[in-house]
């Protein structure tokens, strides 16, 4: 039995064998009452340990798709093979209400890749990471707070001092707020989805920029809002494109990311962020603003916040900590005035009482105004170099791609020539041991993302990038045949 | 001006300030160009310092109700007070998004308690957290794992080796189950959460059993959910009464604690459990079974959880390490088979994109079966010595007032003798400095549980048990005008 595992992916390796086998029996390539190999025999063929083969024949086990005998050995088991009328494996008979559900999408965690693979993908540079410092803040938190850091967070809306923090590292961005506009959230993604809780229905519209991040186009699916789209420019949203889409679609949210969008790169001009806000306050819709990355910029100055020009309570601001400082902590917020802000607070304490106090506490200690900019300013000096050494790599190998030169976060937007498509590319990019994400994940409608990729330049090294260009290069040459 | 302050309650003493000085404002007491006292005079007179109250009238402005003028003071602005026509003070303009949204719960945190208050609340007692190991733990899991356990989780599922971890704990327990139906959540808060996104629409109906765990029912009471009840006995949900609220309120969900039912401390027989699973079978409705402390028995066996009786994918499976480990950690999980796994896993993913992974590395590597079950002997121990200490307390102390006797979990449910009720007793027992939860939070209906409190007897040490008892004994005679 030939089974190609994968050690590097995401998926444990009993459950690559357990998935093979499984597509086997329910293929019908393994018929009922086939002895499987001996977890022996197996697990030498295969060059992994015996237990791997054991925890995958438990889990078909589970599944009812084999029996052990004891002694004897594993079967397929009569259950596990009943063909429909199609001729197609059939499921176990799962309670009416699951079945009504429909399918989820697979839990399988990210695509394998080859050993070595130069990913221009992720959220930063782990290296860069300030590891030892946050170690040894954790440790002189524990020994201060004690007990008191790992109880359940007094406040579901944050740990006091680092609400006051937060307060202070926005003013030293041109944002004012106060304490008691701030919650604290686990990472900012869950900020967006309380706004989701607690403004929309299932079957609401929202805008969005198109393109747009991909995790909040799948939150938006998952929950069943109708998404529409404005399409981005160089300046950003083309905001003079909404005022129809608010008239017809009648939207309950506004989901804009104006500085360093992600995946585009475009930054929205000081102008249309006026007009986005007298819109939003003519059409009687909430903005929700994304700055996942705003004060990461390699040159120029940044137009002030939606959320700064915003006196009515029309916007929720959302910030986070992740992709400057480290994404594991886990630790974003948002900044909201008027009723808004109870009705958030409370959908957080029902969610999960409150983020985790004691990377509260570790963050607050870490960050001060002062170490938070003296931390920003390295990175910043990293990623432009990084980011120049992408963007003349790229004019260099791939002439034939256009790719605007971002002014900051983490990403370039690259479009390919005429009648090239980035699903195809990545095939042939993966083999060559190269990833980046395709286009299509951005767009509601993933095909018109296919002559588009999004590089991120943050995450590898300066030589990597220029490795990592070079295989492009491959990879695009056998994608036209070359 | 005198403004009453309580250093040791959650809420900082700069919004205590605030708050009092705002309600004046808004009632008037403080009309329109009033001048405030100054900072410092202020800060002398409440023996804070003079930041406090630079932070209070600075969110005072924020809100529009005073005005901080160069040099000459601030004034109650104009703006301010705008008594509507029943001469009430009136907000300022929100949107009117906003203004329909209605009023959320204000996030004021926990009521302010008296110095030295002794709380028969929380979830264990802190004292007995393994806080030196875990902190050891901490530096052992980022030596070794290094910038990968500040990464973004590879898996939303959850750290693969943790889930598997899990699943021994749980066999241990009697429940089998697999890696790859076990989901970690942020807190097991998260993982009820994820259910009701799956599984329920606004306006869904939802059984509970009455009382009940006080954030579930404000969970469902956020998410617009129809709440119906069964009762509790000795011997749990009372099943036999279960099928016609079936038949009259198709429920979407059906939600029960087992194992010392929080707050009654009940545990459901195995008979009912097996006539519950019975019943959601035949009524196609799935049962959320939310094992939040199931092991932390101190005499007897439970029967079999309902998810281990469960073949058909009709159970989804809550735990947590919050109540026996430490709340701060933030991990709990889920065990769930069937199409429905899929779907909270994608749920889970958008919404927090994963649980803090270093959190779940340095679980995964303190969390042995072995250390995990010389943990629980210990804190068994602890806690049944508590649990007794409690009840011969209020068998001296209390003899009018009834308990049964918890085999296992955290909390007594006391019955207070005809015509008392325990908000009154609690307002008394606050002024003795005592503090416990009233009936009343765990019931969808507050007045129908005012004859109940519930005392947490894991938080406290047997001498501050006994000496609670004896406060509680002053402010019942208080309560009957004694």
């Amino acid at each position: 039995m030939r089974i190609p595992l994968d050690r590097h992916s995401g998926v444990p390796v009993y459950q690559q064998v357990a998935r093979w086998l499984r597509q086997d029996i329910e293929s019908g390539a393994l018929p009922a009452r086939t002895r499987l190999p001996a977890t022996r025999a197996l697990a030498e063929q295969l060059g992994i340990s015996r237990i791997t083969v054991v925890n995958a024949y438990a889990e078909l086990e589970d599944r009812g798709l084999v029996v052990a005998s004891e002694g004897s050995g594993t079967y397929v088991s009569e259950r596990a093979v009943r063909p429909d009328h199609a001729g197609r494996a059939v499921e176990p008979s799962w309670p009416v209400w699951q079945r009504e559900l429909g399918a989820g999408r697979p839990t399988t965690g990210p695509d394998p890749l080859l050993p070595g693979t130069l990913a221009f993908t992720g959220a930063g540079d782990p290296r860069l990471y300030p590891v030892a410092a946050l170690s040894r803040t954790i440790r002189e938190v524990l020994r201060s707070d004690g007990p008191a850091a790992l109880e359940y967070g007094r406040l579901a809306t944050g740990h006091e001092p680092l609400r006051e923090t937060i307060v202070e590292v926005l003013a030293s961005q041109g944002l004012r707020t106060s304490a008691a506009q701030v919650l604290v959230t686990t990472g900012s993604q869950q900020a967006l989805a309380l706004a989701c809780q607690v403004l929309l229905r299932p079957g609401d519209a929202v805008v969005v920029e198109e393109p747009t991040y991909n995790l909040a186009l799948d939150l938006f699916r998952a929950r069943g809002q109708r998404v529409v789209t404005v399409p981005v420019d160089a300046a950003g949203m083309r905001v003079e494109l909404l005022e129809p889409v608010l008239q017809t679609h009648h939207p309950k949210l506004v989901y804009t990311i104006p500085n360093f969008q992600n995946p585009s790169g475009a930054s929205m001009s000081g102008p249309r962020r006026a007009r986005l806000l007298a819109l939003a306050d003519r059409y009687n819709v909430p903005i929700v603003e994304d700055d996942y990355v705003g004060d990461l910029r390699y040159e120029g100055r940044s137009p002030p916040a939606v959320k700064a020009l915003d006196s009515a309570g029309q916007v929720i601001y959302l910030g986070t900590f992740s992709k400057l400082l480290m994404p594991g902590l886990r630790v974003g917020y948002l900044v909201a005035d008027g009723p808004v802000y109870d009705r958030l607070a409370e959908h957080k304490r029902v969610q999960d009482l409150s983020t985790a106090p004691l990377m509260q506490r570790v963050l607050d200690r870490y960050v001060t105004v002062g170490r938070y900019q003296a931390h920003l300013r390295r990175t910043v000096r990293h990623y432009r170099r990084r980011r120049d050494v992408l963007m003349a790599a790229l004019a260099d190998q791939l002439p034939e791609v256009s790719a605007p030169t971002p002014k900051g976060g983490l990403f370039a937007w690259v479009t390919l020539p005429d009648g090239l498509s980035s699903q195809v590319l990545r095939a042939h990019a993966r083999e060559e041991a190269v990833d980046f994400a395709p286009g299509g994940w951005f767009f509601p409608e993933p095909a018109a993302g296919d002559r588009f990729l999004r590089l991120n330049f943050c995450t590898l090294t300066p030589d990597e990038i220029v490795e990592g260009v070079r295989r492009l290069r491959v990879a695009l040459d056998r994608c036209s045949g070359g």
